[in-house]
């Protein structure tokens, strides 16, 4: 059993509004409220009243009164967390907000930790465990598409395909297991080609999900784009000009999920994450072949690489720096071959770039990044690296870096039961992959899970959710 | 008739919250909320719906899922505004409240102007004027005294002693005006000496309520206090001490009702407001006349006025700045004379400054304010200067600024009338200074008043309140 201690916390946004929200939740969430709520009917009492109806009258403390409140009430298990929840809407002022929590807690609740209250709609089964944390991730969208992949994966569009593959793998396991129990008779209950067929088509789901990850970490998070190129082609030049495009920066927001705060920036509406660049402008201060190393590092987080190259200098060199990287880049990346300083570049080495041949993963554009000119160009082709139109083709996408976790290991063990049947390995060790790859899919819908991984999950919550 | 159409806004903080909650009031309210409101239950229509009850749904936007939302009814006249009130809970990302206002707009609201909620309720008559002035003051109270002013205002408590008032004051007329319609006959029903009681009674109630400002203005926005002295005498370190006693300088507080902004420092849980410090600070750049010539001119506006001195002058200079600034110190003013530089002032000057008499409004501090000596003993003396639990005695405090300057002259015209019994007027001049001043009684009841002093009243409100 859960702490079924009742829990409150103000659940509008911080600050000074019209009016603020307290939420109570828990078994004694209407008869605290009765404590100090008082209706102008004589005898009037929260605790005789229906489910979903709402009530005017004051918040009294040491007779003084607080606040005229309008207070909500929802009875368990018809709530947002399947418990009895009392939402109190005072006025927004912070001294009223404060006072309301102090009476609460001083009459029997306790303050709320971050994301208790969306913990408790999992612990009660309101939602699964991929739903509540779409719950944050809704809150923090800032972008329509953001905002899309949230609230399908709170409605359960996730779980669904997750269900769905989790009862391919049951059908596969059953057959494995019906073998087992007739191993000593050497009997073949499961087509090899069909379970061959059935593992290929897991394989394949699994495979889409988790690449889906590419496409959903960039809408929720930013498009990471790794700036690259030797000393002193401009990178920072090209940087600050494109910080500038749009001063809309787009910082940590309170409360939500994000681990690391990166910058990033708004470019005509599409949120592009620039990561470690202050360590990409640092390369100036260090050994040259070190600080290109150390840019290397970042190429393959990124979703677009843009390889700064100056065309003032002779294209033999350009071009031995563009062949470096190449190696460096997987299909799935966009490379971006900015040539810089066109302004004042060597006419020889801009005509054979022009001429060199690209890759489809491959765009090239001339740029004077001081004079800001043609960063149209780049723009539209950074905008265009990733096909964010994408997500309305795709059923699911991933956005959880947890998820993407669960789903890389899922894949792998999936993987292995290919391999094992590519082996004619033993009904049961080909079982004991396939029910690991079950373990992880019922990781992310909280099926199984420990409590450190709950607690991780909900500590990065906002508080009064 | 005023403006009719159906009004939204975001009532809560802004900024991502766990949750937010949007308002709509007018005649369309529950039709426009049923246009983007889908229940999960078949055909279910907000309209059909009874008042002070709560449906929970989702907001759809051209097919698509915008957030699911608990939505609340309210039905007129029984409403916050008086008018239908539909009050949509959703999930607190901005992106998220930013499409529903849109949303809503889309299908026939407009967004509402600051205060236009509290305004359609004072219009409705759900409230009097100065209860709807008390609404924007109880959201922006940030501290337990202006909290009881505000909600003692809001509940009415000053409408019921300007209500009283004027009651006499009709009762005042009757007898003057029944005079008037015999005055052919030259009969005196109003007896001269009730008359006379009964007017001394309302200038004393006026001046009470007047004088009450002072208090409630200190309360509201903090005690004013003006630091004056020669230059080079410390009033900078002096200020720069208070300042560090707590670093939790509230500045203007977003869509609150204050105009100016000042520096206003919280010192032990009382607010001071230091004004135009700036100004004071700067004498140090000017001819030195002129310097103490504008800091003279602060005075006035300033309850409590800290005099700085130098104890390492000679006691006649220092006792020659004394009295300049006593001639100027009001009774209703405390005056601290601050003897700084305590560490090295000449003992001569100190111990006779020590034997200075003292009236019931001055008091005087020895420190040095650099080191920080004896701040405490100051601070007492500032905390005390202001008897804010005499709030707690008077019934009705003003707190408003406007309500203020109309007390002014409705005093100004009662005294009129003092006047005119004095010298033995006629009836029907009498008869129009009380009219004068019940008219300026109902300006802050709001039952006369202009288009423009309405307008000026809400715009200084929080947008959604």
């Amino acid at each position: 059993m859960h702490d079924q201690s009742t829990i409150c916390a103000i659940s509008t946004s911080p600050g000074v509004g019209a009016i603020a929200v307290i939420r109570l939740s828990g078994n004694e969430a209407i008869s605290i409220a009765d404590k100090v709520f008082q209706s102008p009917v004589e005898g009037k009492k929260l605790s005789n009243q229906s489910a979903n109806s709402i009530h005017f009258g004051k918040i009294i403390y040491k007779n003084e009164i607080i606040d005229e409140v309008v207070v909500a009430l929802f009875k368990a298990p018809h709530s947002f967390t399947g418990e009895d929840i009392v939402e109190i809407s005072c006025h927004g002022s912070t001294y009223i907000q404060q006072k309301i929590l102090e009476v609460l807690v001083e009459n029997g609740a306790r303050l709320a930790l971050p994301g208790e209250f969306t913990q408790r709609a999992f612990l009660n089964g309101k939602m699964d465990l991929s739903q509540a944390e779409a719950v944050a991730d809704l809150i923090a969208s800032s972008s329509a598409a953001a905002h899309k992949l949230a609230i399908n994966q709170m409605r359960g569009g996730f779980s669904k395909e997750i269900g769905a593959l989790r009862d391919q793998l049951l059908h596969f396991t059953a057959m494995v297991e019906l073998e087992l129990d007739f191993s000593e008779e050497d009997v073949e209950f499961a087509d090899r080609t069909e379970l061959r067929n059935l593992t290929e088509r897991i394989e394949s789901l699994l495979k889409k999900l988790k690449d889906s990850f590419q496409l959903g970490n960039a809408i929720k998070n930013g498009i990471p784009v790794a700036i690259v190129g030797e000393t002193n082609v401009g990178k920072s030049t090209l940087l600050n000009a494109l910080l500038n495009e749009d001063k809309a920066i787009v910082s940590d927001i309170h409360g939500t999920t994000r681990d690391v705060i990166e910058d990033v920036v708004n470019i005509h509406g599409t949120a592009f994450r620039f990561f470690d660049t202050a360590g990409i402008r640092e390369t100036t201060d260090h050994i040259e072949t070190l600080g290109i190393e150390r840019s290397y590092s970042k190429l393959e987080q990124a979703s677009v690489v843009l390889l700064v190259v100056d065309t003032h200098n002779p294209y033999l060199l350009v071009e031995s720096r563009i062949q470096k990287i190449r190696k460096r880049i997987e299909p799935s990346q966009t490379l971006i071959i900015v040539a810089n300083k066109i302004d004042n570049g060597l006419p020889e080495t801009i005509q054979q770039l022009e001429v060199l041949e690209l890759t489809d993963n491959e765009k090239m554009v001339f740029i004077a990044a001081r004079q800001k000119e043609n960063m149209d160009e780049l723009i539209d082709f950074m905008i265009h690296s990733i096909n964010i139109e994408a997500a309305d083709q795709q059923d699911v996408i991933v956005t959880n870096a947890r998820h993407y976790e669960i789903l890389k290991n899922a894949h792998e063990a999936i993987l292995r039961v290919l391999n094992g049947l590519d082996m004619q390995i033993t009904g049961d060790f080909l079982a004991q992959d396939i029910r690991e790859c079950l373990h992880y899919l019922s990781e992310i819908t909280g099926e199984v899970g420990t409590e450190e991984v709950l607690g991780h999950i909900f500590k990065n919550f906002c508080i009064g959710k």
